[in-house]
C-alpha cells in the first residue's frame, strides 16, 4: 500500500552533515596517526592537524558552495532554453514529449494526446520536459550557502575530534592511542546514526565507516614510518 | 531544434577524475604550505603531505565505492519492492501513475488511459515506477569499483603535484614558493578543462578553482603560523 512504502531519502541538510564529518573524522585522523609513527612532538601533529582541518573545510565548503551554484545557473540556462523552445518549435517539444512515453510502450495515438493535453498548461509542459527529458530537479534557493557552511562545519567539529588528544599531552605516540579510542568509537557511533537515517543496516554500516577510518589511519601511518626509514 | 541542443553532461569516469583531482590538488597543497610557515624542514612537510595523500585517497576512494555499493543495493531492494507491489496491489500502483500525471494537468479520463496502457508491460512500468516515482536510475554494473580507484588514484596524482618541490630541497620556505607556482598553475589549467568538460564558462571556472585553492592554502598558512607564535 502506498502509505506503508518507506522510501526513505534523508534531507539535504544531513547528507552535508554526513559528508563533512565523514571526511572530517577521517583524514585528520590518519594524518595525525601518520605522524605520530614518524615524530616524537604532539605540536607538530597538532600544527598539521589543524592547517588540514582549516584545509579541508574550506576546500569542501567552498567547492560545495560553487558546486551548489553551478547548478542553479545551468538550472537556469537550461530552463530559459526549454521556455524558448516551447514558444518557437512547440511540434518538436511536443514529439520529445512523445518520445520519452513511447519509451514507455505507449501506443502512438496516447502519446500524441498526452503531449497535446500537456501544451495547454506552458509551465507544466516545461516542468516536464526539464525533470523527464533533461532529468534536472530545480534546486533549493540559498542551497549553495547553506550546504557550504554545513559542510565545512561538520568538518572541523568531525577534526577536532581526533586531534584533541594531542593538546593534552607532549608526547605523540600516547596522544595516538587515546585519539585511536576516541576516534574509532565516534566512527562507529557516526556510522551507526549515518545508516539510520540513510535507511541502511545500522551495524553494518556502522563498521563499514570505522574500517574505512581504520584503514587510512594504518596505511598513513605504515607509509610516514617507511618514508623516516622507522622499519 | 533537437540535434542542436547540447545539454552538455560529463561522463562517469570524468566525474570521479575531477572529484578526485579537484581535492588531491587544493588539500595536500595547503596542508604543505601550513607547515612550510611553522617549521623549517621540508622533510617533516614531505611526511605529513604523503600522510595526508595515502588518508585523504584511502578515504574518498573507499567512501566512494561503498556509496556506490549502497546505491546498488538501494536500487535492487526498491525494484523488488516494486516488481511485488504491482503483482501484489495492481490496482493501487496504477493509481500511483496516475498521481504522476495528475501533477503534469492531465485529465483523469487521460491519466487512466496511460496507466493502463503501461501495465500491459510490467518490465516497462516497474521501469517508469523507480525512475518517475522514485527517482532512481539504474547503476551501472562495477561502478563502484571503477569510481574508487579514479577517485583515489586522481587524489594520488593531484597531490603529489603541489608535494614534489619539497622532495628537491631542505628549506620548507623555498619549496613553498615552487609549490605555489607550480600548484596555483596546475589549478588554472585544471579548473580550465573541468569547466569546459562540464560545460561551464572556462575561463571563470578556472579562477574559481584557483581561488578555493589560494584561499585554502593561505587560511592553512595563517593558522599554522598563529599556533606557533609567528606573528
Amino acid at each position: 500500500m502506498h502509505h506503508d512504502e518507506k522510501h526513505l531519502k534523508s534531507s539535504d541538510t544531513i547528507r552535508d552533515i554526513v559528508i563533512g564529518m565523514s571526511d572530517g573524522l577521517t583524514v585528520p585522523f590518519a594524518l595525525a596517526a601518520g605522524l605520530s609513527g614518524a615524530v616524537n612532538s604532539s605540536g607538530i601533529v597538532v600544527t598539521a592537524g589543524i592547517a588540514e582541518i582549516v584545509a579541508g573545510s574550506i576546500a569542501m565548503g567552498l567547492g560545495g558552495f560553487l558546486a551548489g551554484r553551478t547548478e542553479e545557473d545551468h538550472y537556469a540556462a537550461e530552463l530559459k532554453r526549454e521556455y524558448d523552445e516551447v514558444e518557437r518549435v512547440p511540434e518538436q517539444e511536443k514529439i520529445e514529449v512523445m518520445e520519452v512515453f513511447a519509451g514507455f510502450g505507449l501506443p502512438a495515438k496516447l502519446q500524441r494526446e498526452v503531449a497535446d493535453e500537456m501544451a495547454k498548461d506552458t509551465d507544466k509542459w516545461v516542468d516536464f520536459m526539464m525533470r523527464y527529458e533533461l532529468g534536472l530537479e530545480k534546486p533549493e534557493a540559498n542551497r549553495a550557502t547553506r550546504s557550504a557552511i554545513t559542510i565545512g562545519a561538520s568538518y572541523v567539529v568531525g577534526g577536532i575530534i581526533p586531534l584533541s588528544p594531542y593538546f593534552f599531552t607532549d608526547s605523540s605516540q600516547r596522544a595516538l592511542y587515546y585519539s585511536c579510542a576516541v576516534t574509532l568509537v565516534c566512527l562507529f557511533v557516526f556510522g551507526y546514526f549515518k545508516s539510520k537515517v540513510t535507511g541502511q543496516p545500522a551495524f553494518s554500516g556502522a563498521l563499514k565507516v570505522l574500517i574505512i577510518g581504520a584503514l587510512a589511519a594504518a596505511a598513513a601511518f605504515i607509509m610516514a614510518k617507511l618514508i623516516n626509514g622507522g622499519f
